[in-house]
């Protein structure tokens, strides 16, 4: 029996990324983590002092440490500016601390996860929303995480994004192939 | 005589990327905001909420209104996981909240302004900090920002860049270009 | 009553990118051109030539005038080395040409028209298709044809795509969304 | 002491691509290949059929034997519609054949090579190339060529290219990267 970690990026609570992320999972158990409700600071990036990275006061280790209790992460994030959130961004960066963190072993716990992707935008996300899947693609590659699938929806107006069937279609697909994950 | 601006996101004085763009600028006056010494909140998206944006006490009016006042703009980050860094990811968030400003006219302010781009990464930047480029070129678009030119560099410790022959190479073509165009 | 055009772009019947066409476009009416059959002859670009282009002996006109009676053009190409093939490589270089064929107003003609894209491939499509999807944009953004969605399958055997739930789910979508088009 | 082979996709000789790659290559000894002047069949795909690949007499046979013959591979194409012309498409698409040749062992033969890209192009190519190595990169990364780096220059008519300081920089930095790894 696998499980299901969210990770959500949005700034705001009922957004169509989450609403998405809601119809995708519909059915599966999860548990989700609202980024915008923790505090994470900003890398300061200390891979090449001498003392290496100072240990950081705030959730991010607690973040990671459900990060790796999980089968299947799911990266849910709006369209910002044709990337990720800054809130989901600053997650990200500190995962140069975590790989230096002798406390963990991020890429060994990485190993037999698998990720997905949700993004909602407004402006042809279809399209202009591609390279952020690509640095997705990138960021899993380095850390050694399965790059499963993903859906982008589209969306302006919270709710819009039901009126997306192609999106409302690929997160069902998504619904079908998780579910035969999970219980596989 | 036109001005130049660098709006730098590093997360730390000293990096390759500053190099890089000191490289690039030799010769030319220029004001640098350091993105990390500023306090800038994570947008809270409520462009769909009945009463708009909250007012935001940080820095961020005080850096656009700086923006405002040149016109050349060098959107300086190191690449951290294929994107730009959290810090000026945030930066940039919080655009949409400018946009909707009544005290700017943000589009107006960026008709005749340009933008260069400088990146420096570890993990073949001249290829994986593509989809960065990308974004920076949707993002300016979208603002009517004009995107002139970028350069990559190559480097993980501080000071490699300066063994990375293609960079330094374009980064004086760049001067070049830009003293040309500051005294036209 | 819009009327929809593939033009198909691999290199022997019956593959995954055909079936995925079909199974988009279950029940529509519609004229297939296989490019594959027609003689097109690689273009010799003489846009600087004084004398201009030379008239081309080949069915690349014929095929043209098709496509300017119909108002949806579904691009069908398996992903080959990333890309299209090079037999729909040829096709869509020669617009160069019939762009400035005075016997055709192509950039008029694509005004009211829409292209749907659809690949398949065996290397992760999903990811490493992306850059064809975006080459596509920038295609059809330059003649001034507007660019509603794609799908992209998975398959190496022939009949693999069938398994692929996603790109089934996506072309059920487009099926609705092409159905509800056409009747407006 | 390495050798240089320009595998050159231009529909005609003097363009700027051309005249990009020269520059690059100022005092270097190299082989050219004009894949214009060669004939190459569009691949049939018949890696799914019982019998495989059919012989097919044409060039490219000969071009891949001048290819193992070097340790530097020069692909030199302008940009035509945001990709490689369908000239050199069709050159590589045959890879697929190739790979599957027993006369041949293709990937054991690129091992020890490396790979640059020319690009040339009129429309905004620093931005609207990048596709396009992003499918070089698949490209070289699925026959083990190791990719080295590339310059994109800007030009529309003939000899434009020599305007482009940026391209005309990169070039020779290129050029001194080329030097020293000949006489490595």
């Amino acid at each position: 029996m696998k499980t299901v970690l969210v990770l959500e990026g949005s700034s705001r609570p009922g957004g169509n990324t989450e609403r998405l992320t809601n119809e995708m999972l519909e059915g599966i158990d999860r548990k989700t983590i609202y980024l915008r409700e923790k505090t994470i600071v900003p890398i300061v990036d200390k891979r090449h002092d001498k003392e290496g990275f100072s240990k950081v006061d705030d959730d991010h280790d607690a973040i990671m440490k459900e990060v790796f209790k999980h089968d299947i992460l799911i990266f849910s994030t709006p369209i910002y500016w044709y990337g990720m959130t800054g809130i989901m961004k600053n997650f990200i960066d500190r995962w140069s601390q975590t790989l230096r963190d002798s406390q963990f072993q991020m890429k060994k716990e990485m190993e037999n996860k698998e990720a997905f992707v949700v993004l909602c935008g407004g402006d042809h996300p279809r399209i202009k929303g591609l390279p952020l899947i690509q640095q997705f693609q990138y960021a899993f590659d380095f850390i050694g995480l399965s790059f499963s699938d993903y859906v982008i929806g589209q969306g302006n107006k919270p709710g819009d994004v039901r009126n997306d069937r192609y999106a409302i279609h690929v997160a069902k697909a998504l619904n079908l192939i998780l579910k035969s994950k999970i219980s596989f």
